[in-house]
């Protein structure tokens, strides 16, 4: 069990939830929580006992107010900022290359980008800025009837971050993108919906039980290293330019696949009309595909 | 007329109808029948008289119940198949480059995406596996009420294939898609309908004679290479990096048709209030855009 | 002001309304159209008052009812065309380098992708033709409930131009995209509304009050500098083959903006529950981001 500060974590029935928790910030992010977040998603990656995650904020009003404004206005002046490590050189040149040159959101969405494990956002209260940026690369977003969302960068002199200039438009198209982004103001779990960013609402105190019927719905009678592999070959897809890339790496994944146990299984199960029990485990067996998988340097 | 087992074809009012045709085995996907339905698209795109493609299945049952589990736990297992020429070298290694190395559904979607004739899919049963992912590369999917669609992939411990990880997140979006694909549950045809896979849904005997209509709707008063043409600039076009890339193509596309016979028809009868006669033909007169239109090597 | 012969322009509240003016020729596209309309928008992006920007036709009738047809049969063979320039060297190959080689409609819809001000097509009448592709890359389209649609180059015997073939399916899906396109017909706002071409329809005397109050929301509390940017990351990252790609851009842009004035503005502004007065100009402040902004050549 990592010594976490800013989450809570759990693992029951094969759902990890991972609980963003400074109770006095509205869940406010900070550094600290995007190391411990990616963290978390690592160990929920690890642990075969992991079958889905939900992310989630402590309490009923904010799910992650965004990035903590106790810096005041430097929040976002990077370079003057205590707790990060600056990118810039003596000469006032800046190393891109640098750890503290990259986008904190950015690091959190391209790891939850990379999990192996589906992703559901239950979004329990106000998810703002990062809060809201950082559901964009998970699979679901649920809501509490009473969440708000706000890509409210325009209005803070920044611009969108985290990714989300990806992620935003694919999910709900360029002018609801923009619509958004352009406004920067803060609206309802009803508009999110209806945009395409949230796909169900629930009442505040079903929300945690929805999303795990979800996940286990999504997992139950499912391959794990099949679930683990269509996550990554259907999102990264999503940015191809032809589908011969697809064809290319699905080709290689069922000639590994279709040797390994679970295929025999699958499809022995599927005859005898009983229920499967796949041998083949996410931390053991995944195929040798980082042609695909691996991510361009930054 | 090509000799066909696995298939039926048929050519009437300038619609080419492909039927998959194995009864007692609810149309399940063969070596044989890929092969067979790529010289199919192939007889389509080379006659003049086809303006575009239907695919359908054989009976009420059926329209593609996906690959055939004949060869049992080793159907994946694609070097103890014998009906499959296989890749692997003495030592073990794979030839990548070899065709027995390439999933056979993702031969035929890329085919179809291919296309010169705008292609419809009438799905009149069953479509499962390969049957549901063969359909995405078509520009439309109608459905009988009574169809099923299942993207069973994780079920039977393998992966998407046929390049559906880049087609079926581009039609659906990609939580839809990814839903569809974690569970591998079989589902109605009005689900298919609400997540976007399927534009219409008919009473079974309604649903080729919709299909036909459709067809010569969209291609009743078009010029043939006109179409070809927005096919393939338009599917293409969906993975490219920047809308130069279309400016590019177009550019020259408008140049070659803007000086052939058709452009001047298309302008005459338009300003003289009567119906177009367009000379120009797909066999013979497509501009040389090999530099779009041809695919990069496997 | 620019001498301008086929368009008017008009600045007011911030916002800069170009409208398409050939009342005798119901507003139909020219090549010197094309020039003045990107020389409008150069206007629009150099002047800091402009907030955003609002395309219109005059009158009642159309839009713009696509390319001028006074060429008659010629009207695509740019060669033959006296008003352009031709690319076609002495021995016949045509330099692809050369402007003449270039699509119209496509000079101008890249140069609209290329704004650093919201844009809004008001469509008050028939959008046929560049009528139509040209309002693809606006990021909103309003319609008067009179207008209609066509994506009619399949019937005058070409093929869809101004790079539609790369936004139209990323704006309504490849399924409606291609039918559009394959059929060529002129259809009505609500078909266009349904289809997801227009967010909203408006009685014609309303249309233009709407475009403006969309406008005034889209803007009025945003830092320019940082609505200029958002324009610029969503729409280029639509076309990124991975998220990588936006978190780098996204990283440099933190770095930017997170010195200058309007981010502490912005910060400030919040926390003291007060409107913000943003300093930065797009003019003189905008991000040395060429690497991702500046265009791919011809």
């Amino acid at each position: 069990m990592a010594d976490y500060q800013t989450i809570l974590t759990d693992l029951s029935d094969g759902i990890f939830t991972i609980t963003m928790h400074r109770p006095d910030r509205m869940n406010a992010f900070t550094e600290r929580m995007m190391h411990e977040m990616i963290a978390a998603f690592d160990e929920a990656d690890a642990d075969d006992a992991v079958r889905a995650v939900i992310v989630t904020g402590h309490g009923d009003r904010a799910f992650c107010a965004g990035a903590d404004l106790a810096s005041g206005a430097e929040t976002f002046d990077y370079d003057k900022r205590l707790d990060r490590d600056s990118p810039q050189r003596e000469d006032g040149s800046v190393d891109w290359k640098h750890r503290g040159a990259r986008d904190g959101g950015g690091q959190l969405t391209l790891r939850i980008f990379n999990c192996r494990k589906p992703v559901i956002g239950a979004i329990n209260g106000a998810a703002v800025g990062i809060g809201a940026t950082m559901t964009l690369p998970m699979d679901f977003r649920l809501a509490a009837d009473h969440a708000r969302f706000g890509f409210v960068f325009a209005r803070r002199g920044i611009v969108p971050e985290a990714a989300s200039s990806w992620f935003l438009p694919r999910l709900v198209g360029i002018s609801q993108a923009l619509k958004w982004c352009y406004k920067g103001d803060v609206f309802r779990a009803e508009e999110a919906r209806a945009g395409g960013l949230v796909q169900d609402i629930y009442p505040a105190g079903d929300l945690l039980a929805a999303a795990r019927a979800l996940a286990t719905e999504l997992t139950a009678e499912s391959a794990p290293v099949s679930v683990a592999m269509t996550r990554q070959m259907l999102w990264r897809m999503m940015g191809a330019d032809h589908p011969i890339e697809a064809h290319r790496m699905d080709s290689r994944a069922i000639w590994y696949r279709g040797r390994q146990e679970d295929a025999q299984e699958g499809i022995l199960s599927f005859l005898e009309k009983r229920p499967a029990n796949y041998p083949n485990a996410v931390s053991t067996d995944m195929p040798d595909l980082h042609e695909w998988f691996d991510d361009p340097e930054f």
